[in-house]
């Protein structure tokens, strides 16, 4: 009987170290964890990655790939329903990757690379929400009268959108990062991140907007 | 001649923690860097602090009764100039106590206190910028003809007031926190949670808060 392929050390390391960084935080997590989770030797390990930081900084890479891939599908977005899919999916990317957000300026301070692709990251969801305002704006789903708005509305949604995870653990530390916890806390920051656009909508899509927020938050209890 | 009889040690100690919490995070300061800055004994230390979460937690509580005091001004804001200063006063204090914030999450998986405390510092703000929105609705300031837009409006005011200081130190991790970038930093953090509004703003007032913005945003040049 034909059985998968093992697959290959490094990729288990990196899946490994995702899922223990996400669920205790990343400075809580040694590379002799990692190993023993994986039921390796640290030899092994140290013969893939020669240090933490470079199994953090492998994690970064596939998170930023997905984010820019992602991140072009702002400008396709033409009305609510679009705009919702495209923060929901933007959202599940980010609990992916949950660990990056929860230590963030710790990390920042330690690590170089991050320190230095960090920013740019920030820049580039900025971009992409005014790709969003603007193609709502073409898709006449959103009126804006003043074109200094755009700017601030798409910095505002970044802010809540990075720091909407950190905003649910300080409401209720011991729970806002479990996995029971997710579907329901992405819900709402999606909801409060295209509720920044709410007064600038056109009604019928305003009303739409809300029926979707209504269906999922039914779903969800 | 009359000097001034010297401080109390255990206000000192919280003084100078606060200072080198602030500067370096609160993790990479022991108690026996905040004794030597001071040029006392571990033991003297000691006596008025039995731990360095015992100092956090004093400073935590100065912020907590200090913010409750300003908090409190919310509900007397009639217009935008009233709520430029309250932010501007908000802002100011989150400064001054901003290791809280840089390693929140952090801080809240090690100490039970602020654990416990801090949901009930955001739920305060919330209700804070309700009263806000509240007092400039009847100020007739601000028209909101959606009720439920208040509640959402108002949490994504605390979570841009919360997390400010974090999104510019991701921009600029080696300036952010540094006392020269405070003005600018504080400023444009007022403007982008006083921006939450202007789409519900009377043109009068609109008109009135970017001319404030344009006036800071002159004399910081």
């Amino acid at each position: 009987m034909a059985r998968k392929a093992p697959r290959r050390t490094a990729e288990r390391i990196l899946e490994v170290s995702l899922a223990l960084f996400n669920r205790f935080g990343e400075p809580h997590v040694s590379t002799a964890a990692i190993a023993a989770e994986l039921g390796i030797s640290s030899g092994n390990l140290y013969y893939h990655y020669r240090a933490k930081d470079d199994i953090v900084n492998a994690l970064f890479a596939q998170y930023e790939l997905a984010l820019s891939g992602l991140l072009q599908a702002g400008g396709d977005a033409a009305d609510v329903e679009d705009a919702w899919f495209f923060m929901h999916r933007l959202f599940e990317l980010i609990w992916q990757y949950r660990f990056l957000y929860r230590d963030l300026n710790n990390l920042l301070s330690r690590n170089r690379l991050l320190e230095t692709q960090f920013p740019g990251v920030l820049q580039a969801k900025v971009g992409a929400m005014r790709e969003l305002l603007a193609a709502m704006r073409r898709g006449d789903a959103l009126r804006m009268e003043h074109d200094d708005d755009a700017q601030a509305v798409a910095t505002c949604m970044v802010v809540v959108l990075t720091y909407w995870l950190c905003f649910e653990y300080v409401g209720d530390p011991r729970r806002a990062m479990e996995p029971e916890s997710a579907q329901a806390a992405l819900l709402r920051g999606a909801q409060h991140v295209l509720g920044l656009l709410m007064p600038y909508l056109e009604p019928a899509q305003r009303a739409h907007l809300a029926r979707l927020a209504q269906a999922y938050a039914d779903v969800e209890r």
